[in-house]
This record gives C-alpha cells, structure tokens and sequence, in this order.
C-alpha cells in the first residue's frame, strides 16, 4: 500500500504540472502577443522536461513494480489508477528529455508559423517547420512502437486513445466508407428535390450579440460559468481543467449559426471535464476516458442534442432576442434545413455529420502515411488535393492550400493519431444517445423545454463520473449494451435524413 | 568554469519556472473564473515547489562553492551573475519546500477573500485567512533572518530589494517625515489661493474609449504591442514576461483621468522589463535590479514625464479625439491643475506625489510591527485608523476598511517588505531625471513633440540594459554621480508645486 501511496503523491504533482501547462496553452491560443511566442515555447518545454523528469524518476518505477506485485490489497478504482499510471509510465519512459523538449519546441513554433501560412495560403513558409515536426514524430512513435510492443501509428493513437488500434478502427471505417458514398447521393438527391428553392440561409450578427447568444446557451446547457469563460482562438477548442473550463470560438459576422454550434460542441467536452469525479481528483484515473469519449459528449450535444427539432424549438426565442427580424423571422424549419444541409464541401469543421466521416477518413489515411514515410511532408499539398476528390467527393483548387491540407491545427501542433477519435466519437455519441432515449423516460421532451437536468444526471452517472476507471470499450458495453458498432449512426442518419 | 556553466543551466531552467508562473499569476488576476481559484492555488504552490527543489538539489550547492572559490575565472557579467545565484539560493535554503507550498497556497487564497472582502467591506471574512498569512510570514522571516544574518524584516525587504536595509531607508524616510507635512500644508494653502474657485475636474468616459485612449499614449511613450497587452484587474499591475508584457487596469467611466496614469505607469515598468540585457535573457543578472529601482522607472514615467506640462500638451490632441467636447473643451491648465492637485486622502493609489510617501510611511510603520508581532492581525483597521491620521493627516471613518487597511491587495498576498520600494522608487526616480534633463539636450522638448526615443535611448543605456550588474546604490551613483539622497525629490516639488 505505501508504494501506492506514493504513487499518488506522485501523480498528483504531475497532474498540477499538467493544469498548469494546460492554461498556458490556452493562453498561447487566446491572449500571447506574437512577439511571446518564442519564450512561450521555451517555458511550455521547460515544463514538458520537467514533466518527463517526474516519470522518470526510479522511484516511480520502483514503486509501480512494487504496487503491481501486491494489487489485490488495492480496490477497484486504485487497481484502474495503478494501471493508467503504467500506461503513463510507459509512453514517458520511451522518450529521452531531449526529444520531448525539442518535440515540444518544434510544435509550438510550427503552430504559430501555420497561423500565418493558413491566412496567407502559404504553405511553403511553414514547410521547414512542418518538415521537423513530421521527423521528429516518426523519431517519437518509432520509439513508442518499441516499449509498448505495438505499430508505430498505433503507438501514436494510444496516446490520445487508451487501447485504441487500427485493427479496431479500420473494420468500423471500412464499413462506413462502404455506406457513406451512396448515402450521401441519396441524401443530396432527397433534400434538392424536398427543399424549396431558397437562397443560402445567412444572418449577420455582430461578435457581440453572437458571443452573448452563445452565452445564453451555454447556460442553459448547464456550462457553469463560475467555473469557466468563453473567448476566441483560431481554432474552436475546449481547454483548462475540471474547475476552470476554457472553452473558445471564432465568429463570423455574417452568419451567426457557426459559432453557435461550435460553442454547444465545446460545451460538450467542458462538461465531461467538470463532471469528472471529484473524489479522484489529480489522479489518472479521475482523467477523461481518452479523446473517442471525450468527443462522444461534445458530439451527442451538438448533434444529437442540439441539431435536434426539440433543441431547436428551445432556443428560437434567445435566437429573436437578438437577430434582427427585418430579414424575416427565423423559424424552426429554416434553422433545421440549414443545420441538417448536406453538401460535400472541403473544411472539415464545417461539414455536415453525414460528410464529417469522410473528412477524418482522408486524414486518417494520410497521417499514417507521413509517419511511415511513404508521404513525405513536401507532397503533403497535392496528396490531399487527390484524396479530397476521392474520398470526399469535393473538388479542391489546386494551390488552394489554406482550404486544404491547412485547414486543422491538428499535425503543425505535432498531433497525430488524434483524427480518428472524431469519427469513433460520432459513432459513440449516437449509441449513446439511443441508449439515453431508451433509458431515460420524456428525454427529448425535456430538451424541448430547456431542461437539461435529465441528461446531465444520465451522463454524469454513467459516463462522466466513471473517470477511466473502465476501458473505453467496456464503457460502451456496460452503457449501451453492446460493442460499439456503425448501426446506431446509420440509422440516426437515415432517420434525420431520409425520414426513414 | 565548469560548475558556473552547469550554475546558467540550472538557474535557466528556474527562469523559465517563474516565468510560467508569472502567466498564471496574470492569468489569476484578469482571466480566471472565481471557481478556478482553489485548484490554480494547488498549481500554483506545485511550481513552487518545483522552483525549490530545483535550488535545493545538493549540486547547486557544490557548483556554488566551486565557481566561488575560482572566480577569477569570471567576467565582470559572470560574477555579478554568480553573486545574484547566491544570494537566491540563500534566500530558498532558509525554507523547507513544505513551508513554500503552505504559504503560496494561503496566500493564494487570503488574496481572493480579500476581493470579497473589499467589495463588502468586511473585514472579518478575510481575517482567519489574514492570520494565516501573518503567522506564515513571521516563520518565514524569521527562518530567512537566521540564515541570512539579518534582522527578520529585513530579510524580507531584501527579497525585493536586495541589499535593502531599516537603516539605509529609516534616515531616508525620517528626512521626508520632516519635511513632508509642513510642506504639504504650504502647498494646500498655495493652491487655495492661486487655484480659481472650480469645480472638481471630472470627465466620464466610457471603458472602451478610455482603453483606446490608454492604449494611444502607450504606444507613444513605446510600448511594444507586439511584445504585449494592456487588460484589467482589481488592482493594476505589470507582470509577464520581458517579450511578453501584460499590463493591467481599471476603469472608472465616471472619471477617464486615473486609468491613463495608471497605465503610463504601468507602462513604465513593463518598459523597463522590456529592456533588460537580451544577453543575459533566463540569468539571474539579467533580471531587474529590485524594486526600488523597478518603482524608479514606472515613477519617472508617471511623476516626471507623465505630469508635465511638456506631456499634457503632446497628448491633449489624443484627449480631446475622444472626449465629448459638450462639457467644455479640456485645456493644458485644467489637465495640469487636476493632476497637480495636493490633498490629504485616504488612497494610497489615488495619492498624489506630495501625499504619497506618508501613505507608505504608514504601510512601513505597520508592517515591520504586524512581522514582529507587536501589532495582531485583527488590530490592525483600528492602528490603520489612528495612523491615518497621524501619518498622513486624513480622516478615516471608523469600519471603513475597504478605504482603510484593505486599500491594497499587498500584505493578503503575502507581500511583506515591499511598499518602502515605492518610495526610494520615488526618489530615485527624480534623481535620475535630473540626470536625463542634465544629460539629454533638449530632453523634455522631444516629450512635448511625442518623442520618446532620447529618453528611451538614455533610459536603456544607463539602468535597463543594465539588468542587476551592479548594486542599486552602485547604480544611482554611477547614473546621477551621488549615492540617493531625497534632494532632488524635494527640489522637484518645490519647483513643481510652489514654482520654485
């Protein structure tokens, strides 16, 4: 028990350490002056080594191989903890400081360097740093590959998903690159000939009034703001820690429903944060579950919960408040046309659920060339050029880079192994969300009316409260019954989409 | 050579720890939601903790030792540097970690009751997390005391002025305590019979167009946006980092005149940061002098530059772009009258420069008693109450302690030792300005023409770049040829408040 113990002692400061860090990365996205940049990276590294120090302390080892030897005086949640610390252990103990000090310097300066390529369609001035960061991920994932005995992709994937692999993912990914291309032209089809011929629907709203509408949901989805704040970044992200939820959006002055929903997704994830469990609290296993469960809830309020006729009935009247009516009135039809539009369009953050997939499909197939080199980081501009056509089905203008490979933060930040989990995320999200249906009596018609105590005692209990005390797989199981499967998402789309 | 180099690696890395702190710390002050406090708290005493472990690793210890006995070997830089690790690493052996982690919690929290208890006026609410600071701060003073052979309110000057001493600053004080109150009344009287029977000036502005305004006069006296930002908070202050300034505020619509001192002040800290040794950037000696010399530079921008005629006419033109012209047009003399007005207050902030220095006498008085124990914390609003009126002649009515001892946010922070800074800040600065204006030709013309770069040039040549190569009092000779004295202090007020 005394090597447990310490353990926790332990992992406590590493998860202060992590907090902290996490703050100064959303400060990085929402406050530095360019100018800080430099210095910025230099502290986030300095923090990243001390980080690595901790883990790598031999009286971390010590003490695993001590607890492990005498795991049955520990209960249950211990036992899960002790294993999350493992997992830790192992991914920080294939990586020398060196690396993780120059991996995190590499990825700030190239994220910063891609905020100006992405605006200025750039690419080739972030091409050196991206070029340093794609090396040094094969450096890191040959190296995990190595002490987790696994593929060096799949080494990446479990950073972010705990026992996540490509043999899980690809059966789940085949089976919708199958189904998507026909249903899609199904879907098109359906809504051109059901749809009156109406122009684009687009309101402009001031940032002001945009941001105070996204407030106002906020609230009512039950995002805590004595525990949190709104602001904006580049790219819509939810960050800070269980007690001080940072969540941002970016707006678009002339049309207000983008944020909107960016900001309830956000919301999705922040709430999984607060409702963390509280008594294992700077333990690995008061943790979220890993990033497919984390996107499940930003992805069941957004499109399960918010995209729904009975949210949007809830909200139309916050909507009037404060969008002009000299336009004419927004009704819940047009707001429902307009979110349930499907098109095959090139940005993955706005792209319709039933494209969505496609979008992290392309990506999935390319990241894991650029870190087995098939792809190198040069050609990365026309091989998404070709894939888009491909995959999705959209047609990108050659040279238009910003549309295209520059459009996600994700690989200048030196994330990959990340995309995946959007797409298991949207397919958790819809078994989940059947199983809140079933489980909870009247859930939609309390949506309806603004309330959302329902859901959030329904998530909290079984999902948020559980930290990753079970695995992610096992979760699904014990919520919803069975494994996680295509069938719940199908037939979500099918019913939203073709009435079926 | 060896151990000195190790030394910059080591104190590098703490740089780069208090620099990461140091955003929290603004993080704290502007940004985050009230129920993030305890957790940041628990943060934020982690990296202490780090940052003390860090100079009580033994090989701090040895590498001292070896560079100390062959330090021949050094350059001038090099030394200096050396004797500032030093005197750190004293500073740090006096405390246990587990006593660092105590106090950067209480004071965590005794601060954010302080917010509360300010704005209700209640000082019972903040006094059991008073006394915890107190009594930590007693431990702490008197175990810093033991090792660094001084008396214990010294050893806590000394952290923020080094080599700072009672008896370097008790003659300094006691020649202002004499001159001050007959010299105050002189001026009262002065400006009673020469000022014409006006009303108090007092123009509102709304917050975003003081922020304009604010953030118009910061960039003509050179505050670097690319390196920085200007935000709010309970109680200004400029912290970050030296390429990444953060500034703060508050606004008070019904009177625009304060924040934008407030700011120029600030200002001239964050300048001051700003110009520190690039060099010698993440070393000991390439940090600022202390805090006299710090106060020095906010003040001479504040006091000297910022409230003379020459600057009121270079930034009337800004002033009247944004003020509403309907109450009359704001001209040189009101401007000057406003902020040369000399009256017995209870603000220290509020203060004017006559005032001022009896408000800190007042703090300095009570602080070295609430250390000693002489004074307890809950008897300190009504010592605050009779010292008010013997010090700085004003009358305090008896509860109101958010005008009274809970003014400032210093002693709930911790912050014992400091406020004798501002004014040697104070009188530093009118001797170096004297310096400038006899050093730089025509030094106040280019202020009155919106040119800052002769005062920059000189500022950045003598003191910033500087960093903490030499002794503050080294210094002052050095700049002005004499050792500090409160002369050119007192010539400045007669000049500028009796036109002598």
């Amino acid at each position: 028990m005394e090597s447990y113990q310490e353990l926790e002692k332990r992992f406590r400061r590493l998860s202060l350490l992590d907090e902290a860090q996490a703050v100064l990365g959303w400060d990085w996205a929402t406050m530095m002056p360019e100018g800080g940049a430099a210095s910025r990276a230099a502290q986030s590294a300095e923090l990243s080594v001390i980080r690595h120090e901790f883990l790598s302390d031999p009286r971390v080892e010590v003490c695993l191989e001590k607890a492990e030897a005498s795991i049955e005086q520990l209960d249950e949640w211990q036992m899960a903890n002790l294993l999350e610390m493992r997992r830790m252990w192992l991914h920080n103990s294939a990586l020398p400081a060196s690396l993780v000090s120059e991996i995190t310097q590499a990825n700030s300066l190239c994220e910063l360097a891609w905020r100006n390529a992405r605006s200025e369609n750039n690419f080739s001035i972030l091409l050196p740093q991206f070029e340093r960061v794609v090396s040094l991920i094969k450096e890191k994932s040959q190296a995990k590959a190595e002490v987790l005995s696994l593929k060096p992709y799949d080494a990446l994937l479990d950073q972010y998903e705990p026992a996540g692999r490509t043999t899980y993912i690809d059966p789940l990914f085949d089976d919708l690159s199958e189904f998507l291309p026909g249903f899609t032209d199904k879907v098109i089809e359906f809504q051109r000939r059901s749809r009156p011929a109406e122009k684009l629907f687009r309101r402009s709203l001031c940032e002001t009034k945009q941001r105070q509408l996204c407030e106002t949901l906020m609230k009512m989805v039950g995002f805590p703001f004595t525990h949190g704040r709104l602001d904006e970044s580049h790219h819509p992200f939810s960050g800070g820690t269980p007690e001080d939820l940072r969540i941002t959006t970016r707006y678009d002055a002339r049309d207000f429903t983008t944020a909107m929903l960016a900001v309830l997704h956000e919301t999705g994830h922040a709430l999984y944060d607060h409702g963390l469990p509280k008594s294992w609290r700077y333990q690995p296993v008061g943790g979220p579950l890993g990033m497919s469960i984390h996107e499940s809830q930003s992805l069941l309020m957004e499109m399960q919960v918010c995209r729904s006729p009975e949210f949007i009935r809830a909200i139309l009247p916050h909507i009037s408040e404060v969008i002009d009516s000299g336009s004419g009135p927004i009704t819940e039809s047009s707001l429902l046309r307009h979110y349930h539009l499907v098109q095959r369009g090139l940005i993955r953050v706005d792209a319709d659920e039933v494209t969505y997939p496609s979008h992290v499909i392309l990506r999935y197939k390319l990241e894991k060339m650029l870190v087995s080199g098939e792809l190198l980081p040069r050609d990365l501009p026309d091989a998404w050029h070709a894939s888009m056509q491909d995959i999705v089905g959209a047609k990108l203008h050659i040279g238009d880079n910003s549309n295209g490979c520059m459009q996600d933060i994700h690989w200048y930040g030196g994330d990959f192994g990340y995309f995946p989990t959007y797409t298991l995320g949207a397919l958790s999200a819809a078994q989940f969300f059947e199983a809140a249906k079933n489980q909870v009596s009247d859930l939609l018609t309390s949506i309806e009316q603004g309330d959302f105590e329902p859901l959030h005692g329904w998530l909290g209990k079984h999902i948020h409260s559980l930290g990753c005390s079970v695995p992610a797989s096992e979760l699904i199981i014990r919520v919803t019954g069975k494994g996680l499967t295509t069938s719940p998402f199908k037939e979500h789309l099918q019913s939203r989409y073709l009435n079926h």
